[in-house]
Formats: structure tokens, sequence, C-alpha cells
């Protein structure tokens, strides 16, 4: 089993680049504090005895060898990244899990078949750069490297030069790393788990996520002399869209979800009816023909507003990642885990994307959840149980060294 | 007369403090763009013969003596600060037309009984700082001038660190500086004269006015693994507030407005379900009862929408201009003016609010429109006449004259 007391201290520790004043985390992908904690974690691998190498994407591996070192290793991993106000677990419970996990093997000594590689993703959250999973999907081969390293944040900085600001761009090519497979320690990030009080969620697959970007071009004008019939205000015709966003997703089932969470709106003056808003979509359901059907409904929706409000709109589908299906060894090591520990488990389907969701695609792959308070995340009040995070450590632990036995 | 082709040069020369590709102005009050379009007016109006001054906030005053020294000046004024997406008629007509009257009378070598002032006011629109006509307003005795120094922009700076920023806070203490009377010219911004094709609207007034902040505060969650039923999704609150006051507007009448121009929202991530959003409220109607009735209608429909979507809600009016009469003489001479040159005109009332409407308080009081384009204002294509311009300084230059006779 894993030392729970060092993976929490981690946690804490790490909690730090980029902690904000309410407790939660600030870190952006390939920012200062994403470079801080980037050293660290070279720092606390490299302390373990583990070798730490960095792609062209800036994904980090932290290799453990194995005794037949021409094996491809088994992988874990996630995200050190967070949201502009994440917590302290998002995606770090997987990093410094995976952690815990070569610490245990270190202390003891056990010796495995294949290398364990840790691997920390580079812009998992997609809050800096769209969409999430960037390079993760780089390496699985769903985004050219160009593509993804052309990618701009909202202020126009281009990744690739965010890359290289840190000094994190390596020579690997992304995507020439060859893997056994990858297993990926993560919160729940929804209530199901810690409603039913279970400890570990056998992830069997994530669901069908589509992003959408939304402008809006009416006309700039004034907010006293400008009478109501001869408007053309952007920001009138966004709030529509939103409701319908709402509307649609409430209509399609008890699963579906729909979210507008970026907004920009112009010029942005208090006395200027607004000429030009941009916005975002986020559309999930478990079923990829929901999504598609939720899609339709908010075109046909935006087309009859954008007409009444007298709005130019262009809406483009920016991210479609369909509904992924786990690898079933990789999920029954990782049930037989949980078992074995006494756990009480349950199967689920994952809300949120992760890099697993991309790593499926050209490994067996797999998840495995503990509850957060609330089922709250990309909050900076995210909280999760020592000992929760403790027991997914152990069943990462077992589930890797079963892979490794097979 | 006024000289019309140096008027329309002194358009152009100072458009390009500022000057936007698309032919606009973002010359925001107290920015670099602001300190050369004022160190531009020193220097036109020491050409004339003028002394400018300036007081402690930062408003500019270009004197020419009258032969009777003693008496207050009769002036003229608006501002040459813009929006982000302004216009290069916006203001600046009347800051300019009074240029161009000043160039009248020094060119002719024309004595007047009282000195002629131009006044070039600090933040008017009201888009860097809110509210709109801060420095008339401290100059009236509407605001105190500490608090007009303490208002902060959206970034947090300070109004005063900003105007000493750019070298313009003076040690005259603002208000300390008589008047005898005062005329804006300022373009219309609104579609009236130019549907009537009048060439000048004698301006009876400013219609009432009042500005709201609200902050909504819900909970930010994961926009894949939050359930619809689970959120309390602030910028959906926002939109129906949106939604809500274009309803208030349209409900109280053919004269109302209603606007909601500025909108920021946290943490403003693709992924993440909006936990705050802030923004304005613009309210206006010519009758101060109505805008007091669109004000408790839009209260009710806020209380229930927050109510309804699980929001905090703070919502204050940080603005109260109540409509504006302006003096009679005052108006009969602008009225005089225009008819004597045979320009077509007719009375109207102010839908944006102006520095005249806070002068009114404590000097008579009025303003001399002419058309804009499709009375689009606040919009980078603003445009107007060059021949509508000249005839509004024309009438501008007889009612000083009038008044100064008086
Ligand atoms: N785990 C996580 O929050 N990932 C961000 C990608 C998503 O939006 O689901
Ligand atoms: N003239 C003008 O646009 N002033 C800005 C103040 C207002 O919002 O009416």
């Amino acid at each position: 089993t894993v030392d729970g007391t060092a993976l929490w201290n981690d946690i804490l520790e790490t909690a730090r680049f980029g902690g904000t004043p309410k407790g939660g985390i600030r870190r952006l992908t390939l920012t200062e504090e994403d470079r801080l904690v980037r050293d660290w974690f070279i720092a606390a691998c490299a302390a373990l005895g583990c070798t730490v190498t960095y792609d062209s994407m800036g994904n980090q591996f932290a290799r453990r060898p194995g005794t037949d070192d021409s094996l491809p290793p088994i992988t874990m991993g996630s995200h050190l990244d967070t949201q502009p106000t994440g917590g302290k677990f998002d995606g770090i419970v997987g990093v410094l899990g995976g952690l815990a996990v070569l610490r245990a093997l270190h202390a003891t000594g056990h010796e495995t078949r294949h290398p364990i590689e840790l691997i920390n993703w580079t812009n998992e959250e997609g809050a800096r750069f769209a969409p999430a999973m960037l390079s993760s999907g780089v390496f699985a081969g769903v985004f050219t490297e160009q593509e993804a390293l052309d990618k701009t944040d909202r202020t126009g900085i281009r990744f690739e030069d965010a890359l290289v600001g840190i000094g994190y761009r390596g020579t690997e090519p992304c995507g020439q790393h060859p893997v056994a497979a990858y297993f990926e320690l993560h919160i729940e990030q929804g209530p199901i788990l810690e409603a039913e009080n279970r400890t570990i969620g056998v992830v069997t697959g994530v669901q069908g996520m589509r992003w959408y970007e939304v402008t809006l071009t009416g006309r700039d004008s004034h907010a006293g002399s400008t009478p109501m019939t001869m408007r053309a205000d952007a920001l009138l015709a966004a709030a529509r869209m939103i409701e319908a966003v709402n509307e649609v997703a409430l209509a399609h089932g008890p699963d579906a979800v729909g979210t507008v969470g970026l907004i920009e709106n112009r010029p942005n003056s208090r006395n200027v009816v607004p000429g030009e808003v941009f916005f975002t979509i986020d559309l999930r359901d478990p079923d990829d023909a929901v999504v598609e059907r939720m899609e339709a409904a908010f075109r046909d929706r935006a087309t009859a507003i954008a007409a009444e409000c007298g709005m130019q709109m262009v809406l483009e589908r920016v991210w479609d990642s369909p509904a992924v299906h786990f690898d079933p060894a990789c999920i029954d090591a990782v049930r037989g885990a949980a078992g074995s520990f006494g756990y009480p488990a349950r199967d689920i389907v994952s809300g949120a994307g992760h890099d697993a969701a991309y790593m499926a695609r050209i490994t067996p792959t797999t998840m495995i959840f503990v509850p957060c308070a609330g089922g709250l995340s990309h909050n900076e009040a995210e909280s999760a149980e020592s000992a929760d995070v403790t027991a997914g450590a152990n069943v990462l632990l077992r589930a890797v060294l079963e892979a490794d036995a097979r």
C-alpha cells in the first residue's frame, strides 16, 4: 500500500504553487506557477530514482526501470494545471497518487517487469488553451502537433511561445513514446460516490462532449439616445442564447448538460449598447446521439434568435470528443483491486473529460475515481478526504501491478 | 461666422490621438491618448491668444479676456475623451466648435464684455470611471472632489492616480471657477434631426438616467459533471436579468430605454459553470417618475430571478441624474440664433447625458445639437456632415455673443 501521509503532504506542498487566499489554486497551464510545479515534479521523481524527461508538447514522463526494460511502460498520470479558480485535487490527485505508487515501489524495492512511468500532461483543463486534453490528444494522434502549437489563449499568446517561455518544449516528438497501458486516478468531480458512500468509482468510460464558439455581431450604439426599436443588442441576443442552451440541455433528458462558461462583451461600456459578443458552449451526454440532437436543437434556436435580434452569427463547433469506453481488462483490474481492499465501489461514467479519454485510443486504459465533497469541482472549495485519496492510490498501485503481471 | 474648414481640419487632426483602424477613436479618459489631445488643446488655444489652465479634476479652461475682465466668463465646452470604440464627433464637436468660436473672435478682433472660456471636461463618458460627467459633476457640487478622486476603473486604478499620471492634476480647486453661462454644442447621437431634415436641435433639457451595479453570486462548478439541477449558474441568472431589463424598458412606453452595457463573468472558463457575474444597468426616460417605476419593476423581477436561480444578489444604484430643464433665456438665444441663420431647427430633449446637465445646476445653460448619420453614436462609424457641424458652431457663436450682450 501507499504512504497516505506522504501523499497528503505532497498535495499540500504543491498547493502553494498558485495557491489562492480562498484555499484553491490558480495554476493555468504554461505559466510561471506551472513551471514551478513542473520543477518540483522533476525533483520529487528524481528523489525516487526516476529519470524525468519531457516531450515537444511539454508532457513530463518520470520513468522507473523494469526488469525487462525493452517492454513498453505501464503508465499512470493526470495533470498539474488548474482552472483560473481551481481546487487542490482536480488532476493533482492523479499525478501525486502516481508519485505515491512510485514511492511505494521504491521503498519496498519492488521490481516490475515493465518500466513504470508517471505522466504529467500539459493543458488538460483547456482553460487557457482550448480544447481540453490538448497534449494527450496530440500524444494519441487526435490533434497534430502543429495545430496544438498554434493554439492561442484569449490574449493571443501562442501555445508554443508559452511552452518555450517556461522552458518545457522538449526535443522528443510528442507521440513517439511507447506505452503498454494507462491508468488515471482522479476525483469524481460529481456527486454520486459521496451520495452513495462509495470510496472507489470504477470508471467504465467518459461521456461525449462538444465545444462551440459563437460570435454575434450587432451594432454598438448609445444607451441613452438609441430607441429600443432601433437596437441590435448583441448581449441581449447572447442572453437569449444562454437561456436556450439551458433549455436544450433540460429538454434532452436526465444526463444531458449544457453550459456557457465564457463570455466576452464588446465594447463592454456601461452606456454602450453592446455591438459584439463572443461566448462558448459546452454540451455533453453519455450518448453521442443525444449530443448530436442537442446541437441540432441549439442551432435552430440560435438561428431564430439571431434573426429576431438582427445579429450576424458565426457558430462554430471547435471540439468534438465522442463518448469513450475503457478497456474491459483494465476496468476489471480496477474493480478487482478495489474489491481486494474491501473498498465500497461502483461503476461510473465520467462526466468530465480526462487525458485517459484520449489515451484509450492508443492503449488499454481506465480510470479510478474517488469522492469529492458535494461533488464540487472547478471551484476553490473543492475538497477530498485523505483516506479516500489514499484508497484511490492503493487501487492504482494494485491495478498497475496486475497489468504488469499480465 | 466660424471657419468651417478650419473646424473640420481640427476634427480630423485630433482624431489621430487614439485613432482606430475602423476610423473611430479609442481615447479613454486620463490615458496617454487623452494627455496628447490635452496638450494639443493647450497649443491650439494659446495660438489664439488664450490662457489655458486646468483645475484639480483636470478640467481645462481656455480663456479669452473680455473688456470687463471682472465679469465671470461666458463658457462653452464639452469633452475630448471617448468610449473604448467611440467616434470622431461625440464631445469633440463641442470642444472644437468652441475653438472655432474663439478663432472667429480672434480673427475679427471682436471684443466681448465678458471673458469667453472654452472648457474641456474630464471623464464625461463614464466609460473608464463611472459615473459619466464626473468632473463637471464635481464642478457643479453634485459629487465631492474626494469621492471623484477615489473612483477606480475596472482594473482598480484610482482616478487621482491616473490624473496625476498624465500630469493634469491642477492646483485650482475644482468648482471655484466663476461662470456666467454655459453653452454646449454636441451631435444629437439619436435619429430625430436627420429623419426630419433639421440642421439644429434646440435642446430644452436632458432625460433622467440612473446607473446600477449588480453582483450575482452562485457557485462555480464543473460544466461536465454537475447535473443541471445542482447548479447555481450566475451567468444564466444574469441572462434572465438582461432579458428583464429589456422587457421592463419596452413595458414603460415609447421613450424608456434600458441597457446592460458591461458584464464580467467569473471565472470565465469554458468548462466552469459561472459562479459570479458583475453587470451594469442603465435606465432612462425623460420623466423621472417613469425611471422610478422602471427601477421598481426591475427590482421585483431581479429578486424573483435571483431566488429561482439560487443567487445571492447585490443590486446597487450607483448614479441618479434626474431630468434637467435648461434655462429659457439660453434656449431662446439658441433658437433665435438658428432662426437668424435660417437653419431648419426643432426643440429636442437629449437622450444622452452631457456636462451641460450638471452645469445647468449652477449657471444658465443650454445645448445645441447637430445631426449625425443614422443617429449612430458610441460607435466607430459615428459620422456627421461638415456643413452641419459648421452650422452648429455658428449658432454657438451667435448664442454666446447674445449672452454676452445681455
Ligand atoms: N477533469 C477535468 O476537469 N477536465 C477538464 C476537461 C473537461 O472539461 O471535462
Ligand atoms: N454624450 C455622451 O455620450 N455622454 C455619455 C453619458 C451618457 O451615457 O449619456
